[in-house]
């Protein structure tokens, strides 16, 4: 075995730990998510899998990165092409409950499932994901300005409010499906969205 | 002692358990909550606190029927007597987004921090939970319908709509206030709440 092989050979299993570790803590939570689960499921040792990433802490962060590269790959990416502003708001907030609605996470939304666990404390894990969502605010906060200088929006318009609306009825929309199993939110939330931004 | 004496301390005892609990599980979860927590901080045995509810899941029960009564006193009991329909769904939606800025729980809104605990778990816990945010929106949509009947809202207006944005406002306010600290959180949600009921 080659040097070169066994460095890709390490980057191969530290992803399947890693893939393994998102769907574990979608749904037992990040604090949930334990070394010997993970070990199990993949028919390793437990120094096996902590061996790619020294601490249970690095590999929660790896973890949180991992299942944020999915939301942007779900929700984001295939709307970076579109025009921005107004266009771009509608696309990506219509991808991101049908996120929410059917997504790739078992456990629905997974900075929401990983707040939840993790705001009542504090720490890199929960200072990774308010930085998640400050980051996806400020997105989110820039099509909204781009909107208003371009006369999609009224001029009045304050960002902030329109962002925290949009990021309300994500949490909504997430709590409905996962909790109440209400199939009907998705459409009402879409519809709620139209309004906030004047779209209807 | 009397039996009766020991009736009434008993129920003390418990009271006490399950405020602790409470308080607990705001922080950690309905799952993270051990009877040897529990037992370390009130100075008992596990046994003891054991005894007051047989099994780990009745605790948990007991422990959320206890967190929604103190939402109903903090939330609902102060505006029962305010006119029904729209002069009271702004009084408890005022009271709620209080609760939800500066409230009786460490955790934040602890129907929600339990909610993305159980959401993705059977049983009876998550059937509480569940049950208990669908008697909250029963009475919201209640209260809209009457203020629909008394022509405060226009009479297309759909109450599940107009109960799934409440919901989604207050849960992000709770994500707001509880991940971000966002301080602004708390107006903007009254003021979307405004304009949701159209009484901006």
């Amino acid at each position: 075995v080659s040097p070169r092989r066994s460095v890709a050979e390490a980057l191969t299993t530290r992803e399947a730990i890693v893939a393994r570790a998102v769907e574990v803590s979608s749904l037992e939570g990040l604090e949930g998510l334990t070394i010997g689960r993970l070990a199990t499921d993949l028919e390793m040792s437990k120094a096996g899998v902590l061996g790619h990433f020294g601490t249970k802490q690095a590999l929660q962060l790896s973890t949180l990165e991992a299942a944020l590269g999915i939301f942007r790959a779900e929700v984001w990416d295939p709307v970076a092409e579109v025009d921005a502003g107004l266009p771009r708001l509608l696309a990506l907030t219509d991808r991101w409950i049908g996120y929410l609605e059917d997504g790739p996470f078992p456990g629905g939304c997974y900075v929401t499932a990983v707040s939840t666990e993790f705001d009542g404390r504090g720490g890199p894990v929960r200072d990774a994901v308010s930085a998640a969502v400050r980051t996806w605010d400020a997105v989110l906060a820039r099509e909204v300005r781009t909107a208003i200088d371009a006369g999609d929006l009224p001029q009045e318009t304050d960002p902030a409010a329109v962002v925290f609306l949009l990021g309300a009825i994500a949490v909504g929309t997430n709590q409905a499906v996962q909790l109440l199993g209400d199939r009907r939110a998705p459409r009402l939330a879409r519809a709620a969205i139209r309004t906030a931004l004047h779209a209807g």
